[in-house]
């Protein structure tokens, strides 16, 4: 593995009954006066909202409100929670949502301490000089924002959708109660479930050497993803699988299994440039990249593949070339896929051909992408030309 | 799983190299008062010493040194170490060594900071009240104690070992290079892996319903320990190998791969009566025990034992029962263990059957043992008497 520096103080609290518990006292222990942000009011519909309210103001505690966090979180949205906060001397932001909420939340919190357009920061212009304290409560099981540092903010005026972060934006603390995913739709829950998985597979192709830990420790994330999605889609109201989603989703993203390795993160970055311009979900978005990725890089290592496809799929691997088990991988995945009713080809979100090429372009703006295998901007246009 | 709060700050520094570059940073920015701590010279044989010194002293941090820490730490030593600090008014203390050296700056960083004798906190008696803070420069793979709070220390008057830890005791930082640990005599590598295997026993054997994600998560670490032990062992200067080790240690007991479980811990509680009359090292104690541990209550959950086999040394489960598997687990147990060199005995270090029942008294005076199952003393007595 590569040498490495680990770092997350997060504390977590997971399970029925932890807000009623702790909440009140993780807040004021912070302070009094609280940014309480969030997304389309589905938090109202199912009572979060009023349970969080009620315990707070119990607590002595002042809210300032924030609502409308879009689902690919815009900068204009940043913008309004960053004067609320400074206009309030607000001490703590608490997003209650999925990862929009929460992202949009560590935006809020670098752009109130930095001097200049948070913008500055995911365009890496610019770096984090603090943040205000966060703290969330979970509602989607996605993107793993409740334990990490990061976050993805879209500038709808460029059409730009851009990931930043800094050390100082992992929340405080996070709450992660399984009941309050009971009312996602089923559609959200199929695209969070994409996200975890995708969030697997760009630490597990990686090009890092001897990593075995790390190999087998993201292989029992897949392999728990794939043997209870169905029944989390199906049976939305069903604890263990809920429970087994969320968890999976935080421990997917919170660094836990990805020490010393050098991530892929290609298809993140394509996917960014997909719903850059067409707004489409993020998790749809990389479930119609990954198997077109997959395909166009299997070359460059078989034998990882030939992992995915013994490890996390059970395919008795014997008498098998890698080359062989890397297509049953992929279509192992493909099938997946299919079995929780996640979009497959970009004609399913209308997306045609008028815009690839912008979207190579854009996706390597910065240079190359990709670590398992370096692509260039030829590479991104096959592979999005792929999955029309 | 269980509802849970899980809260790990330790900053983690792994590999080659970054002592040189980031112990300075780490250490100044705390103070520049520091207890040097350490046990029995190893690290001024090997050069560790005279390296870490060097880096301090060069950024102008005047050290106390305490030196001569017992592989099993006692209670005299923690005692001279809260002398030394509150004498000097240390800032920090840095711990150089295994995980009893470890153990050792957790409990003097206790008891500086805890009005009365820091035995009360191991006794259940008192609570901490707060931590001097610690860094730790890992030498040995074995206890994960560089990465949790907790730590174990023996009362060579009352014959006694106990457990304790505090919120207060996690590292501020721990230095883990791989190379730090090629100078380990054969056996304590062995003790060590002993170990580390034992923490994944302890999680893996619990009564906790429904935890997927855990069991596949430790399965992980099981496995990689289990596939690359024994070159660790046999080729001590195998950084690829010491590496693998090393990180297997920390990550079965940083809590990561623990979370939601009740763990079992009957073995260890057991192991700490044998090496608290005897002395015998921690590893060596486990590796006895576990396998008699195990005949003794495999009939509890013979599927837990059969996933072991499976998913962990690869048996092919067909046709075979979860009775017959969970034989076939044990086996396999025995088999590592004799792979590796541990000591399969009591005998091995000369104890017979003299004071068997004053450890199996004493290991359940504060009441049965063991979640995965409730063990009292008839029950630690047949353990204890089937591995003479």
């Amino acid at each position: 593995m590569d040498a490495f520096r680990f770092y997350n103080p997060t504390t977590l609290y997971y399970g029925k009954g932890q807000i009623e518990k702790h909440l009140a006292d993780e807040v004021t222990k912070i302070g009094k006066r609280v940014l309480l942000l969030y997304g389309g009011g589905s938090i109202k519909r199912n009572g979060l909202y009023d349970k969080v309210v009620s315990i707070l103001q119990n607590a002595g505690v002042r809210l300032f409100e924030l609502s409308g966090v879009e689902p690919n979180p815009r900068l204009s949205t940043v913008h309004k929670g960053i004067d609320i906060c400074r206009e309030n001397n607000v001490d703590l932001i608490l997003a209650v949502g999925g990862g929009s909420v929460l992202d949009c939340g560590k935006a809020i919190a670098m752009g109130v301490k930095y001097d200049g357009d948070v913008w500055d920061i995911y365009q890496r212009k610019g770096k984090a000089t603090g943040a205000l304290p966060l703290g969330t409560i979970l509602t989607l099981a996605a993107t793993g924002s409740e334990m990490n540092s990061g976050g993805v903010i879209t500038n709808w005026e460029t059409k730009e959708k851009l990931g930043g972060g800094s050390p100082y934006t992992f929340p405080v603390f996070s709450f992660c109660d399984p009941e309050n995913t009971y009312t996602v739709p089923r559609d959200q829950t199929v695209y969070g479930i994409c996200d975890m998985l995708a969030h697997c597979f760009e630490h597990y192709f990686h090009p890092t050497r001897h990593t075995p830990l790390q190999q087998h420790l993201i292989e029992a994330v897949m392999r728990t993803i794939v043997e209870h999605a169905k029944t989390a889609v199906e049976n939305p109201n069903d604890y263990d699988a809920r429970e087994t989603m969320m968890y999976c989703s935080t421990m997917a993203l919170n660094g836990m299994i990805s020490m010393g390795i050098r991530g892929d993160w290609a298809c993140h970055a394509i996917e960014h440039e997909i719903s850059a311009i067409y707004d489409i979900p993020h998790g749809g978005g990389l479930a119609i990249v990954f198997p077109h990725w997959m395909e166009h890089v299997k070359s460059a290592n078989p034998s990882r593949f030939a992992s995915l496809a013994k490890h996390v799929f059970g395919v008795d691997g014997g008498g098998k070339t890698d080359a062989e088990l890397a297509d049953i991988a992929i279509a192992q995945v493909r099938a997946f896929y299919q079995s929780i009713g996640a979009p497959q080809r970009l004609a399913d979100y209308e997306i045609g051909d008028e815009q690839l090429e912008r979207m190579a372009s854009q996706a390597v703006r910065f240079g190359e992408i990709g670590n398992f295998k370096k692509l260039g901007k030829d590479d991104v246009y096959q592979i999005l030309k792929s999955a029309l």
